[in-house]
C-alpha cells in the first residue's frame, strides 16, 4: 500500500501550491510522533505530571466559578434587558475557554474538560494514566467552582436552576443527546485541527492562535444548543452544576451530559485520524 | 508596457518605505503562481482531492447546523431579549466562518460557500473540476445541516421561516439583489486580500490570521443585511435552507441569492485582479 | 544635548530586561526613516499611487454602506430588542475598520479616515500630495455609500436621521466637541502605537495585528459616544452622511466632526512623537 | 535538592513530545533573570523612567473615560434595551485593557492597575520605586478620566452612581471581597501566563498575542461579578470613580476594592512562581 501513501503525499503536496489560505503542506520535516504509551510509570514522579493535574484543577474551578456567575446573574433577572444576556453567557462559557487554554496549554495542554482529554486520548496524545488523572482533577475543580458560585447566594442558586444542565421542554432526550454530540464533534474538531501536530511541524505560529478558534467553538455552540440543554459539551462542567444544585430533575437527564460529549468527542477523533490526516492507510504501507 | 510594469514595481517598493502598516512590498522573492489548469486529470486519483470534498461537506454542515440552529432560537421566542438575539445570529454565521475556515484551510481551503469557490475558480486558484466538486459537496451539507435543524422541532421549524432567505417587507427584489452582492463583494474581497498569495510570499505569517477577517466580514454583512434579506452570501447556505423549508414564498425570491453572490464574487475576483494585483497591466509586458 | 539622547536609548534598553511583555527595545537595528517630503513629484506618475486612491475609496464606500445600513435596521424598529442593538451599531463601525484595514493596509495604508491621514500627515509618514488625493477619495467614497444606502428606502432614511452626526439633546456643542477630540485621539494614539516603525523593526510581527486594536479602538469610542454625538471620529464618514441627508440641523454641528477629529488626530500625533518616541530630544543632539 | 529541579525539567522536557498545544518547553536557551532590585538609582535618571509613568497615566485617564462614560450612557437610559447594554459595559472595560495593554506594553510594560502592578512587584518584576511611581500615576490618571465623564453631565453623573464600585443588595462584605479577590486573581494569573519571561525565550510569537487573553479576562470578570460589586479589580479604577462621585455609601465599601485585588494578586502571583515556575525549589537545589 506504499502507493496509498504516495498518493496521500502527493495530493496534499500538489494541491498546497494553489492554496488560499497558506498553510502549505511540507511533509518533509514531518514524523509523525509515537502513540503515547498506555501507562508511562516515570510520569507519576515527575513534578510536571502534578502540576498539569493542579493547573487543570485551577482551571476548571476558575471556568465553572465565572461561567455559572453569569449564568446566575441573567436567570435571576426579571428583565433580561437589564443583564448581559443569553448572548452574554456563551460569551462567558467561549471566553473563559479562550482565556484559560492560553493560560494552561503550556502546562497542560490546556483541556479543562474531560470530553477533550477522551479525544485526545483515544488519538493516543497522552497516556490513560494522564487522561485518569485530569478527568478527576477537572471534576473537582468544577465541583469547588459551582460550590462557591452557590455560597454567594444559595436560595437564588436553587430557586433558578443552579447553572445545571437539563433537557429543555419541547425536547426529547434524543434531542438533547443530538445535540450533545453534534456541539462536542464541533469542539473536538476544532481542538484537534487547531493543534495537528504535523501542522505545529510545518508552520510554528499555528498553535498560538490555537486557543482562540477553540474558544470561538464553544462559544458558537453555547449560541446554538443553550435554548435545548443550556450546553453541556462538558461533563465536568455538567457534573459539578449536577452536584452543587442535587435536584433530581437534574439528575435524571445528567448521563446525556457524559454520553452524549464522549460520543462526540470520539466521532471527531475518528474523523481527524481517518478521514483528514488518513494515518490508517499510512500505517499500513 | 515594460515601463507600466516597472512602474507598478516602483511605486509598490517606493511606497513601502512610509507605510504605516508593516506590509512592504518586496516582489523579489514572489513569483506569480501559474494560473490553475480548468481540467487536472491526476487531481481526481489523489486522496487530498476527495478528503477536500469531505472537509467541504462536514464544514457546511456544522455551518448550517450552528447557524439555523441559533436562527430557530431566536424566531421562536416571543421575546428577543430572552434569546441570544439578531446580534448572536449574526456572531453565529460569522464566527463558525472563522472557526471553520481555520480548521479546513490546510484540508481543502476552507472556501464553506460556492461564491468563494465560484470567485477563487476565476482567479484561477483551482481547477474546475475541483470548483465544480466543492460546489456540489457543499450543497449537500448545507442540505443535511438544515435538514437536522428540522429535525429537531419540525413544527417550529416550518412556523418561523426555517431560515430561508427571502426579501422583506418593504425591500424590491432588486434591494435584495444589491445587498446580496454588496455583501457577497465584501466577503470575496476579503478573502482575496486576506490570503493574497504575493503577500504569503513576503510575510508568512498573514495567512494564520486570515480566518478572522474573514469570518468578520460574514459577520458584519449580517449585521447590516438581515433586515432586508436575512443574508445569504453564501448560496449553498441559501439552498440547504429552502429545499429543507420547501415553501413557495422562500422559492420565488431564491435566484437572487444564487445571481447575487456570483455576480458579488465575480467583482471582487476582477477588483481584486486588475486593480489590486494589476495582473493584466504585468501579463501584456 | 548628545546625553539626552544616550539616555533615551539607555533607558529603553534596561527596563526591556524586565519588560513583562515582550517588545523588548534593541534600537541597534533600526534606523529612523527620513520624513516623508511635502510633494514627491514621481509619486503622480505611479500606479501604485492612483491604486492606492481607489482603494481608499471602495474602502471607505464599503465602510459607510454597512454601517449606515446597521444603523438604519436599529433606528428604524420600535423595539430594539428584536435589531442588533445599539452595541450591533458599535461592532459594525470597529468590525469594518478592522476588516478593511486588515485589506488595504499593503496597499494604501489602510486609512479609511480623513483624521487618520492627518495624523499620519503630521508625523511625516506621507506626503501632502498624498493626504489630499486620500482625504478626496475617502469623502468621495463616503458619500457614495451612504447613498447607496438611502437608496434601499429613501423614506426611513429621511425619517430616522440618515446615520448622520448631531450632538445629543442634553449636551453642548463643547460636549461634542471634546468627545470627537478625545475619542480620535484614543484611535489615532492606537494606530501610531501599534504601526509603530520601531516596532517593527523590532519585531516584525506586530504590524499584522494591528488591525484588531484599531478596529477595538473604533469600537470602543462608539460605546462610549454614541450617546452624545453618534460618534464621529472620521470626517468622512461625518460628511458623507451629511451630504446625502443633507438636514440643516445635521449641518449646524457638522463643524464639530472635522474641528474635533483634526485636533484629537494631532495631539495623538504630538504625543506620540514628542513623549513616547522623545524626537525633538534626539534629533537636536 | 538538585534532583528536584531536574525531575521539573526532565517533566517538562519529556511531556512537551506529545502536548497538544504547542507551546513546547525548550528550556535549554533559557535563563531565569536575576530579580529586579529593590531601588534602582539609575533608573530615576532616565527619560524611560517618566515616560512610562506618563504612559500609565494617559492609558489610565483613557480607561477610565471610556468605560465610564459607557456605564453612564447604560445607567441613565430607562430602556436598557436601547443602549449598548450590561455586556457592552463588560465589553468596554475588556476592550480597552486589550488595546491599551497592546499600545502601552512597550512603553512600560502595560499595568493600567495597581494590582496588576502589585503582582508582578512581589514577582520582582519591577523595582519598587518604578512599583510605587506607577500606581500614583494610575491613580491620578483615573481620577482625571472620571472627572471628564462627570463634567459632560454632572447631575446625571452624580444621580445614577457615578460609575464607583458598591456591593449590591442581597450581597455581604464578604461576598464582594470575595468576587474581587478571584475576579482579580483571574487578571492576574493570565497576565503572569501570557507574559511568562520562560514563554518568551522559548517562543517569541506568544507576547504579542498577549493582551488578547488578559482584555479578554477583564471583560469576563465584568461579565460575572458586574451584578455583585460593578466589578472593580482594579484599585485606581475604583478609587477615580469613588473620588469624583464622593458619596458615603461608595466609601463606605471602598476598602473591599484595595484589599481584595490585592490580596487576588498576591495569590496568583504566588500561584505562578510556586506551583507552576516552581520557583523556590529550583533556587534551592
Amino acid at each position: 500500500m506504499e502507493g496509498k501513501e504516495e498518493d496521500v503525499k502527493l495530493g496534499a503536496n500538489k494541491f498546497s501550491e494553489r492554496q488560499p489560505i497558506g498553510t502549505a503542506a511540507q511533509d518533509k520535516d514531518y514524523k509523525e510522533p509515537p502513540p503515547a504509551p498506555l501507562f508511562e510509570p516515570g510520569e507519576l514522579k515527575s513534578w510536571s505530571f502534578y502540576r498539569a493535574g493542579i493547573a487543570e484543577f485551577v482551571a476548571t474551578f476558575l471556568f465553572l466559578y465565572i461561567t455559572i456567575l453569569t449564568v446566575m446573574g441573567v436567570v435571576k433577572s426579571n428583565s433580561k434587558c437589564s443583564t448581559v444576556g443569553i448572548q452574554g453567557i456563551a460569551w462567558a462559557f467561549g471566553g473563559m475557554i479562550f482565556a484559560l487554554v492560553y493560560c494552561t496549554a503550556g502546562i497542560s495542554g490546556g483541556h479543562i474538560n474531560p470530553a477533550v482529554t477522551f479525544g485526545l486520548f483515544l488519538a493516543r496524545k497522552l497516556s490513560l494514566t494522564r487522561a485518569v488523572f485530569y478527568m478527576v482533577m477537572q471534576c473537582l475543580g468544577a465541583i469547588c467552582g459551582a460550590g462557591v458560585v452557590k455560597g454567594f447566594q444559595k436560595g437564588v442558586y436553587e430557586n433558578n436552576g443552579g447553572g445545571a444542565n437539563v433537557v429543555a421542554a419541547g425536547y426529547s432526550k434524543g434531542d438533547g443527546l443530538g445535540a450533545e454530540i453534534v456541539g462536542t464533534f464541533i469542539l473536538v474538531y476544532t481542538v484537534f485541527s487547531a493543534t495537528d501536530a504535523k501542522r505545529n511541524a510545518r508552520d510554528s505560529h499555528v498553535p498560538i492562535l490555537a486557543p482562540l478558534p477553540i474558544g470561538f467553538a464553544v462559544f458558537l455552540v453555547h449560541l446554538a444548543t443553550i435554548p435545548i440543554t443550556g450546553t453541556g459539551i462538558n461533563p465536568a462542567r455538567s457534573l459539578g452544576a449536577a452536584i452543587i444544585y442535587n435536584k433530581d430533575h437534574a439528575w435524571d437527564d445528567h448521563w446525556i451530559f457524559w454520553v452524549g460529549p464522549f460520543i462526540g468527542a470520539a466521532l471527531a477523533a475518528m474523523y481527524h485520524q481517518i478521514v483528514i490526516r488518513a494515518i490508517p492507510f499510512k500505517s499500513r504501507s
